[in-house]
């Protein structure tokens, strides 16, 4: 056998890590994997916390509690970083890229916090820094916006890119729960964390929509800075109207060119129309939909999250990894646009969806709609129930700014027939082919 | 500026041809297109059939009816097939390859009947043969295949890879008319030929499948060889019961390993859950799910045909050549595996759903029955309606062998309640996450 070798470490073995070993070793597949590498691949060390714990996939020779050893060893061709969390997954990094090696990570939030640093210091080390399995899972979305879209101008990108809201807001739509139920279902069946908030305050979509904006326009990685609303206060009774007025609430990630010059970034619960693609994204499904210019709309959906998936979208990096290096080349990075601007979110315009709940007395309705017509939001159409305590105004408006419905609910709130806001919510068109 | 060149010869410049060199000369791309392809693709030849033909975009200088010279110019580095049909094209692309020309094709027909010796050309000869848009138009499936999926265990791919028919079924589910109305619907929008008879019949997905499952299994690309049925038969009877039972009919282009040494690959008219991910793939649309066994399932929907989606797709694949060029490397076709058998289509288990026309006389329901039992086929479910001429059964079935099934259905059409066998069609279950 004269196959080239190269050389693997991995830096965390839990769900992933664990999965990615096994893959690897896995004697069914190593003719394909050979194949596919073009070299054979070779575990040389697996770095993990607790080197006591019992980890039969995994030979003791190769367990070393010195990640940072790991990654520093000047025999290891790829390093791969599945612990997350930012500080010490970014010094592995950096430590192994600055020596030359490449690095395949999951990390959504290091990349999304240091992201642009890291792939300037690959660059400049000529190795490869992959991260795949940090958007939708096993989804291949981001090789493809790397090579088949390179050249594509991309006008909007829309993902659901956190199965564990997505699951929450499946369970309120197709049973009628209200979210703190959705939310204990989620968490009994480990689709939530005890403490939820990464997720459905919308965290980990921002980061992942700071990735996607990354590839698909060349903003800096910065997700911090991501207009960002989550779903715990999305009520049953929103949920329910979106249903039967045609449409699904989905928590959207959005990346999206706005003139020539700036890039709105954010993450929102969002009225999607049924026939949308999005619209039957269902569960723990993750999907990215894509506009281009000239390819128009195209979507990727799979597995947003577990194990498996995930290891699968790392070893196909590493395939990547190992194929440029057994041809001795490497992918140059995206460049980063640092003249791109962030849209101003209030000058963002939409369709918008409301719910108002009001006191139930004449003349509630005609003075709501002056405040409407006063800050130039068209009505589309009005829903009016409930009774006593309950009732309820809904409103589908046409396209507004989003700073003057900002404006119409600040001035409702001071109406003594307005008892409070309930929801106000984006509105996207079908977007069908 | 310093940056290499990559020299493009266009063979066709009809819908695809020509929003291609639109593309390629868009001034608000170029600087895009220069960090895509990391070099200045210069279009040096254009041949067309008719030199006298308008056609404003294309500066004259670049016309010529020889397409075989352009072939063979020794200063285009890539040769883009783009006239269809299988003998012509082949030439070209023979002549490009075997003097190391890589060469870009959207031609599906050529790939199912000649891909493997192709590929064996271009393997020999140094260059790359890309055909991203011969399957699904703008939808970059196959490089995902190629690359991120590499090294993935497949275990199914299905397909909703034409359009046309895709188009003809959505409506009649959507408007439930018969297949004649919705076929001519689709001529008067332009989205099937006056003779349909390569899309209706199947011809053209069979071409697709073959493509997918050599990328998929490493079977040889051999489209001839596929199981076919058209959708010419579908009565809008079982579109609506279909709907009504939860269902959705699509023809699908399917391939699927059955054991380690068979392949299955067909095309064939499905009942797809309303659950499925496929079954909300309307109109136009094209969508491919692949099964791996551990990404889960994986689906990409986007626009199957057009000039400009299936540009992009080869543009696309010009951009990844040129790549290629600079960095001096080249792609290694996938290996063939010709130890793989075709799977006989009768051993094939699957649910099937039935319609039967009866004469409407008492125990009719009894004989019908029987003959089911006779071949060990388990009836999961039936349904009877209509009244005398129009008396119909229609049954859902457990899992079953399509021999038996087959036998079945031979039998039943000598019983004297039968009048006719309206429909055999096989049912797909959820697969979803």
């Amino acid at each position: 056998m004269t196959e080239p070798v190269v050389r693997v470490g991995i830096i965390g073995a839990g769900n992933v890590g664990g999965a990615l070993v096994r893959l690897l070793a896995d004697e069914s597949r190593s003719s394909a994997l050979l194949d596919a590498a073009r070299s054979r691949l070779e575990v040389v060390g697996v770095a993990v916390k607790d080197e006591k714990k019992e980890r039969p996939d995994i030979p003791a020779s190769l367990l070393t509690t010195d990640a940072q050893a790991l990654a520093a060893r000047e025999d290891v061709d790829v390093v791969v970083e599945l612990i997350g969390g930012v500080s010490d997954a970014r010094t592995y990094i950096e430590t192994a890229l600055r020596r030359g090696a490449s690095v395949v990570t999951a990390n959504k939030a290091l990349m999304a916090e240091a992201g642009t640093e890291l792939i300037e210091i690959a660059f400049a080390n000529n190795a490869d820094l992959y991260y795949e399995a940090a958007v939708g899972g096993g989804v291949p979305i981001l090789r493809s916006l790397r090579t088949s879209l390179a050249a594509e101008r991309i006008t909007r990108v829309m993902g659901i890119v956190n199965g564990t809201t997505n699951f929450i807001l499946s369970k309120m739509t197709s049973d009628g729960t209200d979210y703190a139920s959705a939310l204990e279902e989620a968490q009994a069946l480990g689709y939530a964390e005890n403490d939820p908030t990464a997720d459905v305050e919308g965290f980990d979509a921002a980061a992942k929509v700071a990735i996607l904006s990354f590839l698909s326009f060349g903003t800096v990685l910065d997700g911090a800075t991501i207009e960002r609303e989550g779903i715990s206060t999305i009520r049953a009774v929103d949920v329910a109207f979106a249903k039967r007025s045609g449409y699904v609430i989905k928590l959207l990630g959005i990346a999206e060119r706005v003139g020539d010059h700036a890039i709105s970034r954010r993450v929102q619960p969002t009225l999607v129309p049924d026939e949308h693609p999005l619209a039957s994204v269902h569960g723990a499904y993750n999907a990215v939909f894509v506009e281009g210019v000239t390819t128009g709309p195209l979507m990727w959906l799979g597995q947003g999250a577990g194990g498996e998936p995930t290891a699968a979208a790392v070893l196909g990096d590493i395939v990547a990894v190992a194929r440029n290096k057994v041809s001795g080349r490497h992918d140059t990075p995206f460049s980063v646009d640092r003249t791109l601007q962030s849209f101003p979110p209030g000058e963002l315009q939409s369709a918008f969806y409301l719910s108002i709940d009001v006191l139930d007395k004449p003349g509630v309705l005609a003075s709501v709609a002056s405040v409407f017509g006063d800050h130039d939001v068209s009505i589309l159409s009005m829903d009016q129930s409930g009774f006593g305590d309950e009732a309820r105004l809904t409103f589908f408006t046409h396209r507004a700014f989003a700073s003057d419905v900002s404006a119409t609910l600040k001035d409702l709130e001071h109406l003594d027939a307005v008892d409070a806001i309930g929801s106000c919510l984006c509105v996207i068109d079908g977007g069908t082919a």
